[in-house]
């Protein structure tokens, strides 16, 4: 098995954004790299991909992740207002 | 396979919206192209349409990922008060 | 198919309502235009309505969607205090 | 089939409580009340009861509901802080 | 079946605890007594408990209420700062 | 049956963290607390590791418990601005 390579929980440590386009951007990778810190293995990710990609409903449970992150996000940044 | 053009996850950049009725719609938008950073295959996305907006399971699914959404967008907005 | 005709997401534009009862049948009603805006068709609507209002836990779903838009509205009539 | 006694969604059109315990069984009512209003058919509501009230996903299920909900009505009496 | 014996859904009446500790204790018994304000019948819990406990996905289920629980009272605790 | 050894639910007592990232860490470390407050046999846990960790839908359901965690320790960081 491949493992994945060490990657920080948030990138550059922080939830402070430019704008709300990076702000959900990075809502998108707080939610991915959670996935990782809890399965390492690539072959395992690589084989879940269509699993859920290719599935209305993962794709739904997945953006619904990606809405609860970005609530964090958008407050942090006092929502770019 | 075809590819989804290019396009930005929070349109317009902004949260900010003039009404309750924009916010909602943005909401919509937010978790469309949620998923569409996520499953960019033209074809694999009209194919789940059906599997999931004919299901109200699904239905529901995805109405909960706009409240989420709208939520955050309300908030950015103070609720347009 | 029957087409259900136009409605808006956000019924008067407005969050505002003059009490709770109020703010809570417009969390109703967002949710349930949230799904129209996914589908409009009526037969399919229709036809759904038994399969998730008989099933306790597509009544538990349904009833999520609402507390978590409720939650908004409530937040946005600073909760008729 | 039986119908349900028309009721308020929200009993006394107030989410204010004198107490937790009084803003936690509030939590409870407008959860059900929530599921009546889409569902009013007393046998449905019958029938439909051992289905989640004796499977542990059901009881998590609707608990979920009262947690968001409760979550709105601490809000709204600042916590009887 | 046995009853369980009565008990308050929120014990002492109040969200705020001295520790988050505390407080996150206080978030188990407030989703755990919700289930038991909807099901009494101490065969059925016990029953249950090796169906949700033993099922990663209902562990991940129960873990997802507590954490809305605790959400609340972090928030009527000021966050115990 | 092997019993985990005891542990806090709030590893230090505390919601503060110097950074995101820790406070990131700290989200995942609550969410698997609360799982092993409801589940201590160890051997259970090692079993139910592969049920979600090699199945895309459980690493969703359980990066959305991660999300919802995090989402009070930011707050209560007062999203380390």
């Amino acid at each position: 098995m491949t493992q994945l390579p060490p990657e920080p929980l948030v990138p550059n440590n922080t939830l402070i954004t430019k704008t709300p386009e990076e702000g959900r951007a990075l809502a998108i990778t707080l939610a991915r790299h959670s996935i990782h810190a809890m399965q390492k293995e690539v072959e395992v990710l690589v084989a879940g991909r269509p699993q859920y990609a290719r599935d209305p409903m993962g794709l739904i449970a997945a953006s619904h992740v990606v809405a609860v992150e970005f609530a964090t996000i958008a407050a942090a940044n006092n929502y770019w207002r």
